[in-house]
């Protein structure tokens, strides 16, 4: 029987995914504005044979806390320069569907998907944060059930476009004068509860038919989002057997909903940290945790959970009359949850989690990082992984240098790109729409 | 007395500015989605060391006639990709401020100009056509007068956001973990009739402090607009008079808003046929006329004037009774006028338009076209010129390989690049934003 193989994803992060890594002595502290870093890391990627490098965004400064997140690249622009000094590896940008038009996206994604010769994917989010209401000429964050029903209805939308232009329609007969065939271009005429789109788009047909989909939010709602759209879905889990329920669910879901669950891949993101020893491996860990000052630690939390713990007391536990945010529901419930598991007192709580911003960390050397994620990869908890590198390039380099040779001696990832596509890299099935008659 | 020196910038479209150039037997018919071919023309600008890249944009196909508006790329994806093969070149990007939010805009042409290092440019337009509503879940087009309102609100929000960081705000101070200094970080609070944001934006303060503001409108709104705000004005001018008239107008508007008059470069639009002889360069314009079917010559006027044409007899007069429309007015009326100054029939018309986009077209050998572009410079009818090249690459090549060298000859044309910035080259002021108090 052939081994099943892992699918990796980089998260591509300024300075590192940990939130004190600008101060390592090792890192550009400017990388998150820094072309030249993401190249190198982009190539860098490549060489590993990585399948995506997935870019997370925002459309506000919701906490001065986070350093990579106040002053970053657009996804997009940052996105089609990489896409020129790679061309295997996956390009994913995360735009909201929120405050955002599904025109608009639809568009960005069929150019960069021309532009990178199908290598393009969208992390569909819906926007956590009240903060991006105010940018957008909004006087209250539409609430998590709206955003989702938005979310579907977005999604509907951009995946009809993707298909106004069938794949030969563009004949451009110079002796003719035909551009193309008048048959073979579809309209949308879209009329629904959130939107009106006519099209037809003013891009053809995306190299993948359909640049790959992602899905990020693991509420309900978010999954039953992932289960009927998803070619990918990132989420964030502690435990095995949290991941274990969590991929069964999911991959149900997906089934009951006409699809085989092999098409969609579970990629929860992990921190890794690699040493020549685990003692060593934790000491870079630990060498990073020292960099959090308090006041960092305590407005992260206080951002992820949307309470201000500033008036609490740094060595007790968290309060326990938390209210339900209308921001991101899964990740407050898991660091609520872990708090109560773990019984943390807040400094424990923020140390634990604005490192990995809630993810799974794990430490060791190479046979035994390469163990952790085999195990999930064997235990059905996962298809693949989102690496959230710590401190770039450091903890990168040690992964790609030490991991990856040993997870391609398992067998357990690839030693040469499977095709040309994202598509094609994450074995997902060909796009191959059937257009009726013209829909006008 | 040093030489005046014009500014030129290079229309990027495709096959080419004429309507038939994709049937060109010389023009690759794909070049509309051929990224190599963008890259080979902005390489090639480059050397001829023009200003800038300007790129056209429009969100609907409102008109299945123009073969280089069916498909395109979007134009921040394509601008970023060709700012990886150039390094001293401007990146001009059409954004509409009717169908777009300002946060969004502000932001990717903040990353743009970063990605750049400070060559990216804005061509400030409103959407003209009814068709564009549809895809923006808008039931009808804002009309002329709202449109413009909310552009220029627009414009504020979009300078406001960027100067959300001052200069030297991001301090990165891996001692004492002081990422930027809070009193330098500026939210904007903008409250108005079209829009409320309240940044700041997640973007630092773009390389040239302002990215230069493109204007293309010359309706009486549109200069107004452009007086107030724009460091380029692009405009279709067909005759020395008209120019003249329009250069002394806009200037002076500039000048009661209070503005320096040299800091508004006013470039027409010019499609350019360079030959051996003057006969020669016709003949390249006939080659392509011929190639002109009539149903897409009466498609292509009829959707410039807004009134379907279908019905008229092809050899008589236009309709004395089109009315105004709802979309480019100045275009409209320049059309109107042509054909009754030239008593043209609608044969004629179209023939006379299409090929050129209403744009003034000059024939003739190296030295003729040096002649017709210097009578514009030394009359004060324009500061430079935007290069509508009727099919790529012969007629670019023709104009960078002889009339470019001319130019230079005769002190016209710079022989190198002045700056590093846009705004460095095109002889702007810098931008040097005083901030007082923080406007919270």
């Amino acid at each position: 029987m052939v081994k099943k193989q892992m699918k990796l994803g980089l998260f591509l992060m300024g300075t590192g995914h940990h939130i004190a890594s600008w101060r390592h002595p090792e890192v550009p502290s400017d990388a998150g504005e820094n072309l030249e870093f993401f190249k190198k890391i982009a190539v860098k990627a490549e060489e590993a044979k990585l399948d995506m490098l997935f870019l997370s965004d925002g459309l506000a400064i919701h906490d001065l806390s986070h350093p990579a997140e106040l002053v970053r690249f657009e996804p997009f622009t940052l996105q089609s320069v990489l896409s020129t000094v790679t061309e295997r590896i996956g390009l994913t940008v995360t735009a909201s569907t929120t405050y955002n038009e599904p025109f608009h996206i639809a568009r960005k994604l069929s150019s960069l998907d021309h532009i990178s010769n199908g290598r393009a994917a969208w992390n569909i989010v819906t926007s956590y944060y009240e903060a991006e209401a105010y940018n957008f000429s909004k006087e209250k964050h539409l609430d998590h059930e709206e955003r989702y029903e938005r979310a579907e209805e977005f999604v509907e939308v951009v995946k009809g476009l993707w298909e106004s232009w069938e794949k030969d329609a563009l004949v451009r007969d110079k002796n003719t004068g035909e551009f193309f065939k008048k048959g073979k271009l579809h309209p949308l005429n879209h009329h629904g509860k959130h939107f009106s789109v006519r099209g037809p788009l003013n891009s053809s047909r995306p190299p993948q038919g359909r640049p790959v989909l992602v899905q990020a939010g693991s509420s309900e709602k978010g999954t039953d989002l992932a289960a009927k759209y998803a070619d990918v879905v990132f989420t964030a889990q502690q435990t095995l057997e949290g991941a274990k329920n969590f991929y069964r669910k999911l991959k149900n879901k997906a089934a009951v909903a006409g699809r085989n669950p092999d098409d969609i891949k579970i990629m929860p993101g992990v921190s890794v940290y690699v040493g020549r020893t685990q003692k060593e491996a934790y000491a870079k860990y630990e060498e990073l945790q020292e960099l959090i000052t308090p006041e960092v630690g305590l407005d992260f939390l206080s951002d992820y959970l949307g309470t201000d713990l500033s008036s609490c007391n740094l060595d007790g536990p968290l309060p326990g009359n938390i209210p339900l945010t209308n921001g991101n529901q899964s990740r407050q419930k898991l660091i609520i949850d872990l708090a109560k598991r773990e019984n943390l007192t807040i400094r424990q709580l923020y140390r634990k989690i604005a490192g990995s911003r809630a993810h799974r960390i794990i430490f060791g050397t190479p046979a035994q990082i390469a163990d952790a994620l085999q195990e999930w990869i064997e235990n059905d908890a996962a298809d693949g992984f989102n690496l959230m590198f710590p401190y770039f390039p450091g903890s990168f380099r040690d992964f790609a240098d030490f991991v990856i040779p040993e997870l391609q001696e398992r067998g357990l990832f690839r030693t040469e790109y499977e095709g040309t596509t994202l598509r094609e890299n994450l074995g997902l099935p060909a796009i191959d729409v059937e257009h009726k008659i013209q829909r006008v």
